[in-house]
């Protein structure tokens, strides 16, 4: 098995380990289709997680200790277009692969490269939300995301879920 | 290849076909992996359509014009309950093989059999929502399907979308 493939099989691992954290936290979760390559780069994001009718949109990326996540603009624009469309919130899932966990970020967060495709900077992976303020931001206690990213911040800082 | 294989695949292509219908009408598709039937059995829909916020979830089914659609206890249970989860709405999606198109049955119609699985009668898909009916449903014009079921039943009638 090559290299990409073999890392292509980590990313589905990843994108299983999501769905249960969010499936056990009460959501409703469903995955895109592993195989049918054509199909998901039509539309589709690797993730949908749902809960009191709030719609989460999510693609995976994993990420070591040190260095970005880059990300390609079409990727980013077929996210945003599908989240658009559902009437839900995008977000960068990233697991870091030192043990902290998941962190997610808004695609409102993404810095453009000069290369034209996005990343997502150390500090804002640090910054970014976590399994427990996903849990706050369905709960119905906020309106949109830019209330909870206004009002909410503080709560992001505390404690990994 | 065999026969339910074969049923299998044809399946698969009318859960396509569903999915490009909604996405032509502006909703965000999301259908389950075709492969990986142990995941699909744990919990996952055929199909996830959005639209405003509004979450629709179904499970596909084919029927010539005569007879009923049959469809496991299990399958009804799960459905459900992932609609409860996500806060959305579950309907059986039928796709009549005579040219008349697509009826979508909510599962608080389904009937149950006595052997415990659940039934579609002929005249439950005949009442069945049409494609025009779901825009209507997601566009805002109703709160919940209650209210949908109570006040617009006479649209129901109208000539197919």
């Amino acid at each position: 098995m090559g290299k990409a493939s073999s890392r292509r099989r980590r990313g589905f691992a990843y994108e299983r380990e999501l769905a249960r954290e969010l499936w056990n936290r009460g959501f409703a979760c469903m995955r895109a289709p592993a195989s049918g390559a054509k199909v998901r780069r039509r539309a589709q994001p690797d993730l949908v997680a749902m809960k009191n009718g709030v719609i989460l949109v999510f693609e995976v990326k994993t990420r070591r200790r040190e260095g970005h996540v880059y990300i390609d603009a079409g990727q980013v624009e077929k996210l945003s277009e599908f989240a658009r469309r559902a009437g839900g919130l995008a977000f960068i899932a990233v697991k870091i692969l030192d043990g902290r966990g998941w962190r997610f970020v808004p695609v409102e967060r993404l810095a453009r490269t000069r290369g034209g495709s996005f990343k997502v900077g150390l500090e804002e992976v640090e910054r970014g939300f976590r399994l427990r303020d996903l849990e706050v931001l369905v709960s119905g206690g906020y309106r949109s995301l830019d209330e909870y990213l206004g009002q909410g911040k503080d709560t992001n800082s505390q404690k990994d879920a």
